[in-house]
């Protein structure tokens, strides 16, 4: 069974357990600590030197950064439905995982990074940020379903967890309706698991 | 024959004309007028509402992001030589684009754009930032050839060119040896084009 390290309220790690549920890829999860720092000291820093977190190991293959270790599950365990690999639909696909590692990195996430965790960065130009990707997103789904093809793809997985998040960086979605309109779409996937909101981690 | 709207002095548009050049696939290269904002304005924004170049169009197809241009080309023209598709090979080239997309672009390259083109941004963070990538990259490289896999892939032209230009933003490859050798080599593939330098660009 793959093995995530994990940290539950992170929306990269969250992405890599979305995918598997709706694939239906059991995970063995290991929650690591993060304030503690254990992923930036041995035995976690040998498996990713670039101390972050998620940490995907399966079998003898050992992955880092979120973007790819959804494009291994997808190529291993989904066939071309979530990561097709002709040109035209690989290319589609991978723009919006450039985004997601980009655009919505540096906007939405760090807002929330800053908000939420003391980040210590420019939480205006996060949020400046996330309003010019939210809007093009917006525009972008006036007329479609799917951020990169006619289905979901990992385009979405890959993208949606910190846009709903944006409200834990002080960024209200009201102004994006088909955004808002999409992540209601991906949560309603079979097998969808719910995004891991820091309020209700709170009253939990 | 695809199309380039192209900036000679851009490192992400410099990895798209070195793919070609490798594979051997002619381009129509279009010089846009970037500092009078040609890309942010149509026809272009509406061929890429991020407004950012390179922009590259095959046909019907249009792509952005330098990455995804890469994955497009290697799959196109290249087999699977350049970007493998089983999962493994696949997600190990991805992990690489990820670092030109993230610690690259906000280290190396953040900081040749500050101290060539006066971009306000956080240029010591941008060179800590750097210093980093490197470090990790130097130690990836110590004992391997390529970034990736054992022969070069798009991971390789992805990462090389704001490493290549590090000088550009005031940082020096000399504790950087396997960096250097790794680059040596990229350069030394057959086809391969120089790397363009603003120095030469200013001598010539």
């Amino acid at each position: 069974m793959p093995k995530l390290y994990n940290l539950d309220r992170s929306g990269n790690c969250y992405k890599v357990r979305l995918l598997s549920a709706l694939l239906g890829v059991p995970l063995q999860i290991e929650d690591i600590d993060f304030l503690g720092g254990e992923h930036k000291r041995s035995p976690l820093i040998d498996l990713n030197p670039f101390g972050e977190i998620p940490v995907f190991v399966d079998g003898d293959v050992v992955l880092r950064d979120s973007q790819t270790i959804l494009a291994y599950i997808a190529r291993k365990w989904g066939g071309e439905q979530w990561l097709p690999i002709d040109p035209q639909g690989l290319a589609s696909v991978m723009s919006w995982l450039a985004v997601a590692e980009n655009e919505i990195a540096r906007g939405p996430a760090d807002a929330r990074v800053h908000d939420q965790f003391g980040a210590k960065l420019d939480a205006g130009l996060a949020r400046q940020k996330a309003a010019r990707v939210l809007g093009l997103m917006n525009a972008h789904l006036a007329n479609r379903q799917w951020l990169a093809l006619d289905r979901p793809t990992i385009a979405d997985i890959a993208c949606m967890p910190y846009v709903a998040l944006s409200n834990e960086g002080g960024i209200s979605l009201e102004p994006y309706p088909s955004v808002c309109n999409w992540l209601d779409r991906v949560m309603a996937l079979p097998g969808a698991i719910p995004v891991p909101r820091l309020a209700s981690a709170h009253a939990a």
